[in-house]
């Protein structure tokens, strides 16, 4: 990488600590998107940002709130790792569709419209049909493009995914999956999905999550970077980025909540099974985000330029942020989105 | 008043519509500190938040949110009223001391620690013990004032009033209220404690409800205004402001909703009584916010200079404004604190 790129993470879950903080700094990260719910309700979602709020006045050093692509070039210059809040579930818009502008004014820029099962907007990759974007959905789509949320579908099943494509006035994102061309697991995207999301201005983080590689914890880091090599063909690299799904230091009890929630009463293996519960281990060469670095190594040992290696690691997260996060402006709203945004300036 | 001067009304609850949102343009409110909360608790309060979003979408050529002075002055450039606002209990904090900073970064600049009632922070007007401020009320007051929201003793006791002077350190509001010496109403304020709120720096804004007034409905124009030239003379002009207290177009099942909530089954008439537990009607001089040079012209008729009147008008509440809602700047928190306001810029 050069020396002025961006290194961005699409998503990352850990078990936060001044430890990973510290971790986020050594792997030289300018910004992570992190999830702050998976099937929490509205309370939970802002008692799980008070966290956050805590952590920010006890690690100033290292980390700061994002809430656009200025403050992430601001993280860079002062040397901290910029934070942007996202959400893997409509959970905490519950019901009402006006806490979508209440949480992006609390700082989250991504929702996921469905997480595995069938939402209130729309269906997970695990659920047998897929009806697609549902009544409710369409309204939460409009709003969310409208206040400046990005519509991630990395959890979401194939029709709901074309439509949310379709249906969103504004790219959206596939924070964390691999192609399904490369392995075969439900949670990856079919070309027909990488293509429709590419010719829509969209972008797709590669994810290190195990279960999304092929050969799971033995997943070589050239056979990953030559997938990357594979999509870009295929789509185009200024599409592609990192969503790593790094959960550093979470316990086994965190991926089977992610599982279950309070959904089920049966214990939902998901990509697991009975005797593989746990989290699975990280391959030898991404444990933690100090391994950045070796994936642009890994691409650059593939063949992809040093500004297609920046691009990837983060410039292309940078450039979608930029469009992404800003109230959309309409004759009927501007000078509305105007206050709105200086507001809480 | 001068042209460029500033009308700000620190405090309504009016039934808000186009037609009250047009009042205010009429009687050229630059800023109106509005009430969201009386007994909400905090989801609740978000949802009056939603419905401002509403108005705010609704109604851009009238108003816009504002969570600074600067946000005042572009409301003013921009011919339309600026919102900010407030809370009259403490209730939508709940037990959660972290919510003080996420009703902040929501837009919430004022919070009274107890309406009428002892509250978990302070103690209420109408109790007849007042103990002082709380354990949690102590930390509230330090949260309140690190990320920058004013402390409002309106409804609060004497000692709890007295005690928050002396706590806080940051000036304190006393929003809506008036001096005892002159109507000795229960919600009204002592000399001891309109010297010890000057003494520190804070603001007084004299209220227009008519259980505040001397001869109530009947009060006059000029009895109101000499009123401020006395609290003037004891106190300095520089504290002074307005803060109507008008509730346009609320029935009356609004103010038993003020007094009662849900914290009781016996019905309490607070300032009013069986025969009389309505809203009472406003003095013929001021029905609305169309009738705000009203008092510019009372005060001036009292013998006020222009910039005198200015000041009262509004001046003095932006220059408060202006110091009481950045967050404060300490060693520690300097940079997560500029991290965290242009986090949501």
């Amino acid at each position: 990488m050069t020396g002025s790129a961006f290194l961005i993470d699409g998503l990352q879950y850990a078990n936060w600590s001044e430890k990973v903080f510290r971790q986020m700094r050594e792997g030289r990260l300018d910004a992570v998107h992190v999830t702050i719910c998976y099937h929490e309700m509205f309370r939970e979602t802002v008692a799980n940002l008070e966290n956050w709020n805590r952590w920010f006045e006890r690690y100033p050093d290292l980390i700061r709130p994002a809430g656009t692509a200025e403050d992430i070039r601001a993280a860079k210059a002062e040397g901290r790792t910029a934070i942007v809040f996202g959400l893997q579930n409509c959970s905490p818009i519950e019901d009402d569709i006006g806490l979508v502008e209440i949480l992006h004014t609390l700082g989250v820029r991504f929702m996921q419209l469905s997480y595995n099962n069938q939402s209130l907007l729309a269906t997970g990759c695990y659920e047998r049909e897929d009806p697609g974007i549902t009544r409710m959905g369409r309204q939460v789509i409009r709003e969310m493009n409208r206040v400046g949320m990005t519509i991630d579908m990395s959890h979401s099943a194939e029709r709901s995914t074309l439509e949310a494509i379709e249906i969103s006035e504004r790219p959206i994102a596939i924070t964390h999956a691999n192609p399904s061309f490369w392995h075969p697991a439900l949670r990856n995207k079919s070309d027909t999905v990488l293509k429709a999301l590419a010719e829509s201005g969209g972008m797709l983080g590669f994810s290190l999550y195990p279960h999304h590689l092929r050969d799971k914890s033995d997943c070589t880091l050239a056979g990953f970077c030559e997938m990357i090599a594979r999509t870009a063909d295929m789509i185009g690299v200024e599409h592609l980025g990192i969503g790593s799904d790094l959960c550093v230091d979470q316990p086994d009890s965190v991926v089977e909540w992610m599982r279950n929630g309070r959904w089920s009463k049966d214990l939902d293996y998901g990509e697991g099974s009975a005797a593989a519960a746990g989290f699975p281990p990280q391959p030898s060469w991404f444990q933690s985000a100090r391994d950045f670095p070796n994936l642009a190594d890994g691409l650059a040992a593939v063949g992809f330029s040093a500004s297609d290696v920046d691009r990837i690691m983060g410039g292309n997260w940078l450039s979608f942020y930029e469009h992404a996060f800003a109230p959309m402006r309409t004759e009927h709203t501007e000078t509305s989105e105007q206050a709105r945004r200086s507001h809480v300036s």
